[in-house]
């Protein structure tokens, strides 16, 4: 049996017309799609997706499939969260089958719940898919193990950004549970964050990382610590998408580099 | 083009002879599985699969391959992780073409680290294939966001068990960065971890969320508090695996849950 065989005999869910699928299209790399998502983007009259959705990932879609972008782009603003909610309920209401594709998983820092809840609220019959979350892919991407065991028994993912009506996360908190940080949409704070983390405790020669777009083409991995990555990411010059790793877990690094595959694990094809 | 097609269509790599893919299976549903870890199924000449591997996965593992079971099977000791890393060098050495299957995550409290580091050492080439994370995915089974803006700006996975060995988790550190708790492994320790949470400042009514065998036929989702969720799960006699969630977005679920497609976002097929 083909590969393509063993899918086509899957009982993959159908994407009914007036139904909606909120689900995440990992981190890039269209292998680390699951099967649902493509069987969704295979499926869907319309696919409304933002940009970190890559687009070796949209070039999946069906043929009869129109693509609506709900993102950021050129500077002008992205229509808000309940403008995007509105429409997926409008298009759901026409009877379309609607796909809401989102990077990485669609409920790890992806406003997914918010989607949900609105369409909920308006009786549009969704289903959650999740997705590879961004932050675990880069990890991988990177050869840094999350887990080790004698280093770590949790490993905490944090959002960098948060909205202006918000509280900052507590961060002195998040340094003193020892464990290590998975930053999401760090690069912009990453100075504030990080004098906040040493001053909460966390010692500054804790190994770093900094992995941008994270299994594309274009993916870059730095390493440093935390007193000096900011300036590792000034002078490297790295731009967003970046996760932004901290912990003993990024020393790990070079013991599971040593013999990988060329390119080295979880790369870019 | 059918999914197939398109699946056939894609760059996906190649697993060479000599080469081990360490990828992860998913939750349990086989459409939460990836196109890599698929591809690796279909091309592998053994497939080494611990307990949690669904075994809707695993029939889709090619003709050719053969099934090595390396985990806990009726009351016998599993092989250790040096057994299982030993295995793994010298199959790759036969020239056989090794796929490493683990439930959920490889690095995700799945020592996979451990196994890259052993082949590395052992100059084994070799790849590492992310999968959904358990808890991730058990969260989104449950219709329970794991970030909610205005709740939480990090999520923490942490594990419920750790070796002899090993120092136990800092409980009440973690229990003070106010941020939601998804608990992999939590069931036998239970009792003890929320004692301490409570101890550490958690407040006792916390929402908390019971999760077993996620995405599969025996799925099963139990609603309580922090206080009372191990009377809960004795009561209702629930058996591992089972991720455990503390924080308020449990309490998110009730909202999202309003409208979702028959089954509930994320259910069994």
């Amino acid at each position: 049996m083909t590969l393509a065989e063993s899918v086509a005999a899957l009982p993959l869910r159908v994407l009914a017309p007036g139904e909606v699928w909120l689900a995440g299209a990992g981190p890039g790399d269209p292998g680390l799609l699951t099967l649902e998502a493509l069987a969704g983007l295979g499926q869907a009259d319309v696919i409304i997706h933002d940009a970190l959705v890559d687009a070796r990932v949209l070039a999946l879609a069906g043929p009869q499939a129109r693509l609506e972008f709900a993102g950021k782009r050129g500077g002008r603003p992205s229509p808000s969260q309940q403008d995007i909610s509105k429409r997926l309920i409008a298009l759901a209401r026409s009877n379309l089958r609607v796909l809401r594709l989102k990077g990485g998983d669609p409920c790890i820092f992806g406003r997914g719940g918010d989607e949900a809840i609105a369409l909920a609220a308006a009786n549009v019959p969704f289903r959650i898919i999740p997705g590879i979350t961004s932050g675990l892919a880069a990890l991988t991407a990177a050869a840094i193990p999350a887990t080790v065991r004698g280093i770590n028994h949790a490993v905490i993912l944090a959002s960098g950004r948060t909205a202006p009506a918000d509280r900052d996360p507590d961060w002195a908190a998040l340094a003193q549970t020892g464990q290590p940080l998975v930053l999401y949409m760090a690069l912009a704070n990453l100075e504030s964050i990080t004098a906040t983390l040493i001053a909460g405790g966390l010692d500054p020669t804790t190994p770093a990382a900094v992995i941008a777009a994270a299994t594309t083409a274009t993916e870059r991995v730095l390493i440093s610590t935390l007193e000096h990555v900011c300036s590792a990411v000034r002078a490297a010059g790295v731009e967003p998408p970046a996760i932004v790793a901290i912990g003993q877990i990024v020393a790990v690094r070079e013991a599971v580099r040593g013999g990988a595959a060329p390119g080295g694990p979880g790369a870019a094809p």
